[in-house]
């Protein structure tokens, strides 16, 4: 597999991200991967930091001199910065020339770019991205959508929930993913009018596990493998969760084994779900670590067979 | 003052609201308050457990034999059961009887007395109930609603941040409370239909000091003192708090000073507001202290005269 990954981006790139590389590389998963990382960024800084890696044929670096800041407008910076790392990114996994695309640059630029230029799966409305849930007996389930769909139909619930169960399947390794409607009642006909007509849809899908709805108290127990939820809901929860994460972990100085599972480093970045390539977008602070674990997440996505599945999924007829 | 409490609502009743009372008059606040509890419950089995407090002139017992269970429906229990604590507790809180009244029991019974015995508030479209929100800091903030409107309009939304600022000003003894709008991003013009909407409503509201989006990341730091949402996304993260607690302290044993200001028996209850009488809604696992709190909080609300700037503040023209 050929996995691009934007050098360039993140707040701490290209320090963390060339960190993250040779991390990756040296890891367990990566050392015996015969995935080569396509690392994309200005030639000139980048060659001479990684060319043993290059030597070894693990490495190959793809000019990329254009820079697309944080705050940049998306479209435009795709259309003015062709040679911009997430630009040629998107280029080449459009082509074939990647397996899997990986930026922590730019967040709105790469959801546009997936959208855009790798472009949704037929049959699929609106793209989506999740977060990683730390179960509290070990493992992960998926929340989404958590922020791209801030207003959604009961249809986009119900495709989050077939786009995850996928995920879940084939690169979580979950066989038959209980999925749940994040809602405020454990009964069905509780709710808002999103979470009832969702629950109608969900309860006769026969391609999903639907076990009923999940309360906020059971985001974390495990109760489900897969959580769905409109956008907006699901970003408060995102970000409710990474801030207990940094006030009890950083601010409170609390040790504990199941707190460090909340950690987005773990798992480094989420891939945007229901586009026809591998795609991830990491966190704005994105470390060495969250690098690496991007790349070692993309690879096993890019070689799940996932993408054939959900093209199949939502076949028409 | 006379609180009314309901001594037979709740799991753990009628042992734990004893205890409760008897904590709260030992307490500091309750020793020294010239306010009378009225324990409204089966007088066979509270006389002789409350004999000595009866006869300090702290308690008087009313009489409710009647039991209206967790599961009942809110309305008919009220009709069937006009002798259970909670019908006659609703009936001598709209008599003047009692200036607040207090029940852990069917929390669904308890807002459809608030909601049509002592009815709202004139110019109050939807009444509410906040939770209390702990600061890094120290301090709680209120979120609200947190279940009652799990469908709001962007009116309700401007509606509950003047009801909170009203209730964090008085009886919280905020001054001049900062009030945030619940949001996925921090700028103007983010958020889901009805986030954008709330906000064009908040902003211009002279009553309120309204100092723009709270993400989810901001409800614990402080950033403001009344948090508005609507009543799904607050129901979830008020359940998600409550487990983080409950997961934290309770499984993982974690002992920290700020997660222990997580714990609901700090304050016991939540008020709703909106209506023209003090009446607050227990948690079903009410404890003594939970219960103790729960008095001190209604009588503190009675004293304060939040509800007279309330109908003010509400009065049309």
């Amino acid at each position: 597999m050929n996995i691009g990954l934007d050098m360039m981006g993140g707040d701490f790139a290209p320090e963390q991200s060339l960190l993250g590389v040779q991390h990756y590389l040296e890891s367990e998963y990566g050392s015996t991967s015969d995935s080569v990382v396509y690392a994309l960024g200005d030639e000139t800084m980048l060659k001479p930091q990684l060319q043993s890696l290059i030597d070894g044929g693990k490495v190959v670096v793809v000019h990329a001199p254009d820079l697309i800041a944080m705050n940049e407008h998306p479209t435009r910076a795709l259309k003015e910065k062709p040679n911009s790392a997430i630009a040629l990114g998107f280029g080449m996994l459009a082509q074939g020339k990647l397996d899997g695309f990986i930026s922590a640059g730019n967040t709105g630029t790469m959801l546009v770019g997936a959208a855009h230029i790798i472009k949704p799966i037929a049959g699929v409305h609106r793209p989506t991205i999740p977060t990683y849930v730390p179960k509290l007996n070990g493992g992960y389930s998926l929340l989404l959508d958590v922020g791209i769909n801030a207003d959604c139909k009961p249809e986009n619930l119900e495709q989050f929930a077939m786009l995850a169960s996928v995920y879940a399947q084939n690169v979580l390794k979950i066989d038959n993913p209980k999925v749940a409607l994040l809602n405020i009642g454990e009964e069905e006909g509780k709710g808002n009018l999103l979470a009832k007509a969702a629950y109608d849809l969900l309860k006769v899908n026969t391609s999903i596990n639907f076990i009923g709805n999940a309360e906020g108290r059971d985001i974390f127990t495990g109760k489900a493998d897969v959580i769905v939820c409109d956008g907006f809901t699901g970003n408060i929860v995102l970000k409710m969760a990474e801030s207990i994460y940094h006030i009890f972990s950083h601010k409170r100085k609390v040790q504990d084994e199941y707190l460090e599972t909340f950690n987005y480093e773990n798992y480094g970045g989420t891939p945007v779900l229901g586009v026809n390539k591998t795609v991830i977008v990491g966190h704005g602070i994105s470390s060495a670590l969250a690098f690496s674990n991007m790349i070692k997440q993309a690879d096993s996505i890019a070689r799940s067979g996932m993408l054939g599945q959900l093209v199949e999924r939502f076949q028409v007829g």
